[in-house]
């Protein structure tokens, strides 16, 4: 496990608002980490809404397929997170303990196993010793509310430098619901798909089916706009749940898509999720810069984003990054590997404010010193106009270092 | 440029057989480097065919676009290959520039534009400075035949830290005919397209139809199945030359696919074209293991190359090979982020002879010694098992060092 935290980390944690009907509590059971903990038991209350998205890796994990065959009833109790096994690649083992681990939480809670979400994070292809949860399950039910956003922030981390959450408020009715949420990931973080775990949380009464349109429509431009090394990971999961519990204040539940409040909704849900997933790119393994990747005048925006990931995605790129040298010339290779429409001399591009090329070649007034002033800069933005359409996407990643390379060269051991 | 030698490069070298009607002569014409020849000459006899393969990036180089333009017809004179700078990204400089090389050659050999071939590699979006070449071409006209073919491939190396040379002789009509082929590249490596620099020549009579037809064929399994990190240059080319000089031994013309002998031909070629490719891999940046990568019972052969492709581009997995580390849960995870048909329970994994995985989980006898044994080894096989169907492939890469961090933080400084 790292022992230094990101040199990008959050400088402070926002103050997370009690979200009424979640209840956290946090365990140490020795999965594969000593003297930490290493299991979240998260409670909600009845009524509860869930909505998620899942990896689309063909080998996606055990509890990715358990939360998969329930999250279309919509409705939650519980959601139990263990870190340092992610039970994935284990076969019928895989699928038993998936099993054994809710019914062990549903006996303790008195409620269906159907309503019980789980998700597991760290090796892949050890069989998870779910037996382990039985020990600690009684001390979960009892401490419920013991632990805070921040503690369960860290039991859910692997090779995590720091907890991440994010919140945000939105006034419905004239009355203000929360939304908080949770995250982990550093390695094995690639877009396309919902990415590393996260579990969102909110008071406002939200249907089943609107929870999922909001989730998967901020997805997209939040999660899925991410990537540390390309890599995608076998048990990524977003859960988003709906408690309902601000309806005691008045506050309608929101059953439809039509609801003028929706927008404002989702306008929130976004902000916590794009804050969660920056913080992921932030905490990238041996990361030492943040580089926002801006593409516009694409084809299309799906144009815009494959060539947006194709930076971010360059191993060229990223290290040219990691050892601040404005070498555009790697933004020009990978725009042009994209397989995206694209016209070489109608290509535009700036690190930060400084365009360093124009019309397919190098911009007339290139300064070499202007151009490395900006990569100094712990924060990056890496902006390319293809000049072609109206298309545009935003995406963000990290550096790759020498770091990255040591941090993954003995992960397991 | 690198000062050692890389680890996976050949103990030796082949002996090259002339090949009447090649000549080359190396000079320094400073276009970058000091103390080292940057510009190559080949000149071919009259009557020489010529097929090429070149980069399919979207923002291909200027010497591409040229030699693009001009390959159909068939002919060739001469070649002209620069290092040190790329010609890429230069926009209307480059194509003047590219104008200018050709009629400096043409001038001085007295033969058409259309009849020389350019190839430049080495810094993108630096505005290449072609009348350097008039300095060096009357030497390099006068030295015609004064390099042999490992000078030949020193003058086009950039970051490669050895000359690549490879060879193969075959009987037509009871007389031999060889192919000698010499190529560049260590990074911004990647398949889906002829990749890097690399120029063969048979002293057989191929007409240009079926010499295009062999090098296209072969290029799938040779240079397009290796990556050494993903990034596909903006001027990757594969140019292959018949002079037709075998044709005074009594050796027929090969003038249509039909011909008996186009089966050999094709292998010898494509042979050399792996020998190449391979000697690429070991030059990867950074590199300290060459790994082959198998998978078999995809649903079919270009399935198969996708997933070997993922398998190979994997940060997560090239760094697991640099650390020694059997960690095959990012094989799996490698498989299942293809998007490619796979299921998970019907998954077999090996490394070296070792099977690790089979049946969606850990294999009931693996061993860790056995398996971190193999990883010790400098060269690597992880070969996959799909389950699925009869489709193929077999890449090739190499590992992720923190040295490939390091030469590509600074490489234009």
């Amino acid at each position: 496990m790292p022992t230094t935290v990101s040199p990008l980390a959050p400088k402070s944690y926002p103050d997370m608002p009690e979200i009424e009907g979640v209840q956290f509590a946090t365990a140490s059971a020795g999965i594969k980490y000593k003297g930490r903990t290493d299991v979240l038991l998260a409670t909600v209350c009845e009524g509860t809404s869930v909505a998620g998205v899942f990896t689309r890796s063909k080998c996606s994990s055990a509890p990715v397929d358990w939360c998969k065959a329930r999250v279309g009833d919509g409705r939650a109790r519980a959601l139990l997170v263990n870190s340092g096994n992610a039970n994935a690649f284990t076969g019928k083992k895989g699928k038993a303990a998936v099993e054994l681990s809710a019914q062990i939480v549903s006996g303790a809670l008195g409620c269906g196993d159907a309503e019980i979400f789980l998700a597991s994070t760290g090796v892949i292809g050890e069989p998870l010793r779910a037996e382990k949860f039985a020990d600690v399950v009684e001390d979960l039910k009892k401490d419920q509310g013991s632990a805070d956003w921040l503690d369960a922030a860290r039991a859910i981390m692997t090779t995590d430098t720091y907890p991440k959450v994010a919140t945000a408020s939105v006034d419905l009715d004239g009355e203000s619901v929360s939304i908080n949420g949770i995250a982990k990931g550093a390695g094995m973080i690639a877009p396309d798909m919902a990415t590393m775990l996260s579990f969102i949380f909110t008071d406002a009464a939200i249907a089943p089916d609107v929870l999922q349109a909001l989730l998967s429509a901020e997805t997209g431009r939040s999660f899925n706009a991410v990537t540390v090394d390309s890599d995608t990971s076998t048990s990524d999961t977003v859960l988003l749940f709906a408690t309902g519990t601000a309806g005691a204040r008045g506050i309608a539940p929101v059953a439809s898509l039509d609801d003028p409040r929706v927008d404002t909704l989702r306008a929130a849900l976004g902000d916590v999720m794009l804050d969660l997933a920056h913080q992921i790119v932030r905490d990238g393994e041996g990361a030492r810069k943040f580089v926002e990747i801006r593409v516009e005048g694409a084809e299309s925006d799906t144009s815009a984003k494959k060539i947006a990931l194709s930076i971010a995605n360059s191993p060229l790129v990223k290290t040219a990054v990691a050892g601040e040298d404005a070498n555009w010339g790697r933004v020009v290779m990978a725009v042009g590997k994209a397989g995206e429409p694209a016209d070489r001399d109608r290509l535009a591009i700036w690190f930060g404010d400084i365009r360093v090329a124009v019309d397919g070649e190098r911009d007339p007034d290139y300064s070499e010193e202007a151009a490395s002033a900006v990569m100094k800069e712990e924060d990056i933005v890496i902006q390319v106009d293809l000049g072609l359409g109206a298309g545009q996407a935003t995406v963000w990643t990290c550096d790759l270092t020498k770091e990255y390379v040591e941090i993954n060269g003995d992960y397991r051991s």
